[in-house]
């Protein structure tokens, strides 16, 4: 499937739920409801740390509102000219002159004015419009209230997180691309290890694994001995010992679509207790899967991955405040698979399960797979080897 | 310089200002501004995009503040255990009994009440604090104020952004490694380019050379003919053809510390517009560059560079926001070089000149330099050439 008949695929899907919903049209604010809606994320608002570009979206109607910086980009991305209202200060030029002297894109005094015409050319003044409140600052929703006094703001951030839940046969490809090259970092980075390797030697083949497969590496946690209990850490110029953990918990995006995989390794022959808590783990994550079908709850994965790693030799007990997370477009997702999230699984949605176990001093081990539930169970979006690998002392 | 040593050395800067200053301790919030004061950086927080690590700073103290998951990181990256205040449900265990249950962290009911908590240890309920409040979320403001209703608050992102301005030595060494690896990068792809080749494939050259030599590639923007013009965009997998203009934009992280460095290609050979707007904004950062030195305005910069440019054959009138930004532990650093920017330079300030131009239909060309102000005058933290490369049609 392309990158473009995806986006339609997408903003397809909204549209239905839209239709079938309690708003008239949704503003979507957080750089992945933007991405999903409009096919547009704004690099440099990564790059910055800020996204300032709203998706406007009606039955149908498509408006963007940025930076300006942002309008050159979202057209080539494939938004119609006409489609962006702008404001800030960035120079496109053009041979017949200034891009905003030409009607390229609108010009507005700030985010809040941008979108305030954004509602009014949807001709939504009076209309109830689902706000992506969970990433929308005070000074917006505030600026927003007063300029639109007839419209009826309702929050919509976890009606679009379920609406990007259950995902489209073109998003399971992307993650399964990018859940590809975690794994095939890992399985470079396992071939590589021996006593003696750093951990960062690691992470670079890992990170130069994903670059070559056209992913972009996100985070790239590889830490043995004491540091592999640390969680996320970044990796150091310690070098392997015998008798270390070695864990791996690593992701990347490909086209906007993230992996968060985990593996771990022991270099020489583990120990007993090392052995013992890996199989417990791993029969946790076990759990999870076979379980794993439409309409069974979070809360209820949770439960059973806590108690079959507590019954088969693990830690006990054994303490997680979440064993998974939904991914697609962020790299956690609503449901969270904890305690209280009585959600039901549904045909579609894809999840990473997860069980480490972190022990200051002794070390971290874990499991993370990810996998889509299927109209009668789930199947795995990897198909890495989940044994204690065991690498050269 | 050993890392440690450098934030030994951030550190001891950080107090030496705090003791001439008009604070009696500062608050950092800001990913960078807590690196800076503790050497201490979330990963989670980064791959999740919201940083709730917070570095209380006094003339004797330091203490950090934080998810429970970012404790263990931040002892092992050398903080003494007992100086971080914790909040959240995160779960290291340890052979004597669970980490919180040992007193390893405090645990507190938020963010908020463990900032306080920390005002509190380190006796400032009734003093001067500075505070970072461009990263403070109003929620946390309103919060600080009421429960610390003695502490007088002052504004003071500003003040620890001119702290950082100034370089140390170990800062230079890291941001000449960065942009070393993004200079790399572009040598490597350019000796890769010639038509026929794809944005993406040589985005993935670039973003190799950084990964095998340390680096995190964080931007990587390869576009060719009429996608150059497009500033901060996505590579696709569009080919080059005979005539193209390819601009690369590009920066990774070295502990830390960014890059961000410019070059523009000519497939095949120049048009004479081409060469000549090339020859012009490349006039534009050597007049900056001649220019730079301690006591000179940004803003001055700004002007010698459009005027150059302007004056060499390049557009006319030649239109930007800024030709120029410092980069440290950000990308984008204060001073600006900007109208109205009326900072002076100092010497140890680092800085990416640039002067893009960008043409919709046409095309989009710059060369970006890092460089470092000396005593009496600038030196280039690149080395690479700066001509308009041509390269096979």
């Amino acid at each position: 499937m392309s990158h473009a008949d995806l986006i339609t695929a997408r903003t397809a899907r909204l549209r239905a739920q839209l239709a079938d919903g309690p708003f008239d049209a949704v503003l979507a604010l957080s750089t992945a409801n933007v991405d999903y809606a409009s096919g547009y994320r704004s690099m440099s608002g990564s790059v910055h740390g800020s996204n300032a570009v709203a998706a406007l979206v009606t039955g149908g109607l498509l408006l963007l509102s940025g930076p300006v910086a942002d309008a050159a980009p979202a057209f080539d991305a494939g938004l119609p000219e006409g489609d962006f209202l702008a404001f800030g200060r960035f120079f496109f030029e053009s041979a017949d002159g200034a891009a905003e002297a030409t009607g390229l894109v609108e010009q507005h005094a700030g985010a809040a004015e941008a979108i305030v015409a954004a509602v009014h050319r949807a001709g939504l003044a009076a209309a109830t419009i689902g706000l992506d409140e969970a990433a929308c600052p005070e000074p917006l929703r505030t600026a927003l209230a007063r300029a639109l006094p007839g419209v009826s703001w309702a929050p919509a951030s976890a009606w679009l997180t379920r609406v990007r839940s259950r995902k489209l046969p073109g998003e399971l490809e992307l993650l399964g691309r990018a859940a590809a090259l975690a794994e095939g970092g890992i399985v470079a980075a396992l071939a590589h290890a021996r006593a003696g390797v750093t951990e960062r030697e690691l992470a670079r083949v890992v990170a130069r694994t994903m670059v070559d497969g056209g992913g972009q590496p996100k985070f790239v946690v590889v830490t043995a001995g004491d540091r592999s209990a640390l969680a996320d850490a970044e990796p150091t110029d310690r070098p392997l010992a015998p008798g270390d953990l070695l864990r791996f918990d690593v992701g990347c995006l490909v086209d906007g679509y993230w992996s968060d995989i985990g593996r771990t390794a022991v270099v020489g022959s583990p120990t007993p207790r090392q052995s013992g808590y890996y199989d417990a783990i791993l029969a946790g994550v076990d759990a999870q899967l076979a379980l794993a079908r439409p309409g069974v709850l979070a809360s209820e994965l949770f439960d059973v991955a806590i108690r079959t790693t507590e019954a088969t030799g693990g830690p006990a007990p054994y303490r997680r405040h979440h064993v998974g997370h939904g991914i697609g477009l962020d790299v956690y997702e609503a449901p969270i698979v904890r305690p209280g999230e009585d959600v039901a699984l549904a045909e579609g949605m894809t999840f990473c399960f997860e069980t480490p176990y972190y022990e200051l001093g002794w070390g971290g081990m874990m499991i993370e797979d990810a996998l889509v539930v299927t109209a009668d169970g789930a199947r795995p979006l990897t198909s890495l080897a989940r044994g204690l690998t065991e690498v050269p002392a």
